[in-house]
């Protein structure tokens, strides 16, 4: 997460693991496949936010923002700074050399946004989105916007404190004025940190 | 651009360039430096796009949305492949491992999204914007967007088409229903490819 997948060798690996490298290689074919386990791990994680189906869509639509926003001020905690995605990360540095695993990159984060547009969809049921917006749309947008955001705070060296704020902002301008300032939104007007 | 910043080395550099070792270190100190470099020259041509006002904001939003997907585009051409943002690919890789890069990359990218809050400030002034929509939100949102659009369709080994309906749907989201429907967004309800 700190570093980048090129700049961690699969013997400082094991060295941080404490565990041999014939061990490694047991259990992984390669460092790719260390990859794909690492992503499944997050993945499984993230997953578990969309368990509870929420009481109504536009409920679960910020659920999941501040889940998303919660999920990268742990990697904070974590870590000391804003390291970014597990996803877009990997998607970032290995997608054009590593077919494999971007394949499985790929096959996840369109796992993530199909969960997306299962909120989607029945908010547009419901008549809660603005004329015209698409919910399988909305779900890619606030995928878009997430992985951007997160992308422009780990270069602004910045907090995740506005991400709950950038997605719930992407929310407030697809649905119709009803939800248009709803009150769990403290980030949406303060100024740059 | 088509491979990691730490795939590859200032050997194959210098061979791929046909220039010795000492030529390229009469440059340039190190390799953060030639980054850095490649940075200002993708910024020069970005911002080229920003040098003529627009007639009115919007029409200047819009064009600032074909113009980012017109460069991908033309990266996509040239590489066979989307391979992302140049500063995307560099903030996701070297944030948290090389900080005087990661400076100049923010400082870049802070004056890009300044110039697209150049745009979006007369558009709230001139009442074009949805109620409660900060510009400069406007112009963070933007950036974002156009960063985790051009990330997923990296990763999903798509093609740079839809990012131009990626933006203008953010920008439609943002403005008055005046503007909902324009005539120049033919990505935005396209199946996904």
């Amino acid at each position: 997460m700190a570093r980048s997948y090129h700049g961690v060798g699969i013997d400082e690996l094991c060295a941080a693991a404490d565990v041999r490298k014939g061990s490694f290689y047991w259990h992984f074919a390669s460092k790719s496949e260390l990859a794909k386990a690492v992503i499944d791990l997050h993945a499984d994680a993230f997953l578990q936010h969309f368990e509870a189906p929420p009481d109504t869509p536009l409920r679960g639509l910020r659920a999941v923002a501040d889940a998303i926003a919660a999920i990268q001020a742990g990697f904070v905690s974590q870590f000391g700074q804003v390291v970014g995605c597990p996803f877009g990360n990997l998607a970032a540095e290995l997608s054009t050399t590593d077919d494999d695993v971007r394949e499985h990159l790929a096959a996840t984060m369109a796992q993530l946004e199909g969960r997306l547009a299962e909120i989607c969809r029945p908010a547009a049921e419901q008549g809660l989105l603005r004329d015209g917006v698409d919910p399988d749309q909305l779900a890619r947008m606030l995928m878009a916007q997430y992985h951007g955001a997160i992308l422009l705070a780990k270069v602004n060296a910045s907090n995740a404190h506005d991400l709950a704020g950038a997605l719930h902002a992407v929310i407030t301008a697809n649905v119709r004025d009803l939800d248009a300032r709803p009150t769990a939104t403290p980030a949406l007007n303060r100024p740059e940190a």
